[in-house]
């Protein structure tokens, strides 16, 4: 007999699964599973950072049913998840770690500290005004879960947030993307939220990047192809706009390439969701989902 | 006749004061005014980031009344003031600032941010776990205006925040000084926020240090010399402790100074104040002082 689960975790490394949930247990290091002790397999989880590894398993699976990511978004995912196979997303999951990241890319780069951090190794002390988040204006484009989350945590800056969606929710105060030609000359802080799917590819293009302020910040801790990296490149190269991107495209971005050293421009390795809020949140995801399995359940986050 | 104020900003560059409101204007940039034109000075407004250009001056003015400064903390201008002369600091003025540098220094230390920006330099992508302030415990050591605005910035990010004040308030979950033995190894960050006094000098010493866990972080926007430094490079030097510092002692950090280039240590040359919030909260504290002088009210934030 072969197990119903495949897991980047055991079931007892995930306090509070019932008795006899048995998995085949994958990390996507090293190699998959052999065939024979998948054939049973209805509930794949992706290991969290793996996807590549894991990705050539999902049509070799006779029995799946459903494919859990531990990821928000599910673009690289999606065009390999076979036809009648639930595609469910990790949505909630990395809201905290997330917007936490955007919140850290925005005041370094308003406060300075990758400037002062270079400073520190000339040990030089050098006083010096910066701006400050208090009186920005911050556009969040794309309000979900983690929009949201990062608006919560925005607020008490004394900052002023203007949130912007597909369509506008004029009962929440948020925007639509139709807005967006408006709202853009009037704020100080973009910060990039959206899922890449067809319609949001290159969304920030020279036209977008155009309409922000002299001065103003791009944050991208969505996907790399939201932005036109192009388009970003000579908007950075003139000084005109500055850039904190956890995302970039192409992505690794590789040795060599002009975005490193773009001048005014933060790059963190896509670490928006790898940190140590991550495993304690993945697991009850994960056991939430798996017991609403357990119980025939319709499952959540479904695409 | 001579002016009653001496101000570092014209009395029309703040708006909203009555007419006919007459000053001497230095920035503190240049000599000071020549004697003869403060005889009738009965408030001073010390300029911010130059009080010890400003601070001879003190005990020449024969009219003078009333000492303003724009920083929080007056340790360094109390022993210059006349008996008889009121001095007032400029309490909430920067807690804005302060308070946010701080949560910029606590999510840049955690997430790994100098870290990255290291790596953007060598052009080299690494993804990496880092540690996220979700799920941490922060004590704020200091409880007055600006340890507030922090706890109201830190809450969102799903952290704990352990306020400690010099004296506890149980009715509003603050900790006592005499606290800080049993809670400190209990705590993942510690920010340090109170005033410098007798009371606070080297109050976080090696007994202190000791006490917070392995790879804990200390975070200070106070003061220098309330961090004992030489208890703190040991404890940075084992690796056993992290820092983050706005302030230091001595300040401005000399050159070569071991600090430096502590392992896990993040230096800003003392730039929780000045910021773009600086401004309009200067000149609104200002114009309320100026106004309740002229109404011979009791100032505000009297020492």
């Amino acid at each position: 007999m072969s197990a119903r689960y495949l897991l980047p975790y055991a079931p007892d490394a995930i306090g509070g699964l019932p008795d006899g949930i048995e998995a085949v247990v994958w990390d996507g290091n090293g190699p998959a599973p052999e065939a024979g002790a998948l054939r049973a397999v209805e509930f794949f989880c992706l290991p969290y950072m793996r996807h590549a590894a894991a990705l050539p398993l999902l049509p070799t699976l006779p029995a799946l049913k459903l494919v859990q990511t531990l990821t928000a978004g599910m673009d690289d995912v999606l065009p390999h998840v076979p036809a009648g196979v639930a595609a469910c997303n990790a949505r909630g999951l990395h809201d905290a770690s997330t917007a936490e990241l955007a919140v850290a890319l925005v005041l370094a780069s308003l406060r300075g500290i990758p400037h002062f951090s270079r400073l520190q190794a000339e040990g030089r002390w050098s006083q010096e005004f910066h701006q400050s988040l208090a009186d920005r204006r911050v556009l969040i484009l794309g309000h979900g879960s983690i929009g949201q989350a990062l608006a919560a945590r925005l607020l008490p800056f004394e900052c002023e947030v203007v949130p912007v969606a597909r369509r506008p929710r004029p009962g929440e105060g948020v925007h639509g993307v139709d807005a967006l030609p408006a709202l853009l000359p009037t704020v100080d802080v973009v910060v990039v939220l959206t899922p890449l799917t067809a319609e949001t590819r290159h969304l920030v293009d020279a036209g977008f990047l155009a309409r922000m302020k002299d001065g103003a910040l791009l944050v991208n801790v969505a996907r790399g192809p939201v932005v036109d990296t192009d388009a970003l490149l000579k908007e950075l190269n003139a000084g005109r706009l500055r850039a904190a991107l956890d995302v970039t495209d192409p992505e690794p971005l590789p040795a060599g390439h002009p975005l490193w050293h773009a001048p005014g421009t933060l790059i963190t390795p896509h670490v928006g969701g790898p940190s140590s809020a991550f495993l304690p949140r993945a697991e009850r995801l994960l056991r939430a989902q798996i017991l609403r399995y357990e119980n025939g359940e319709e499952p959540a986050n479904r695409i």
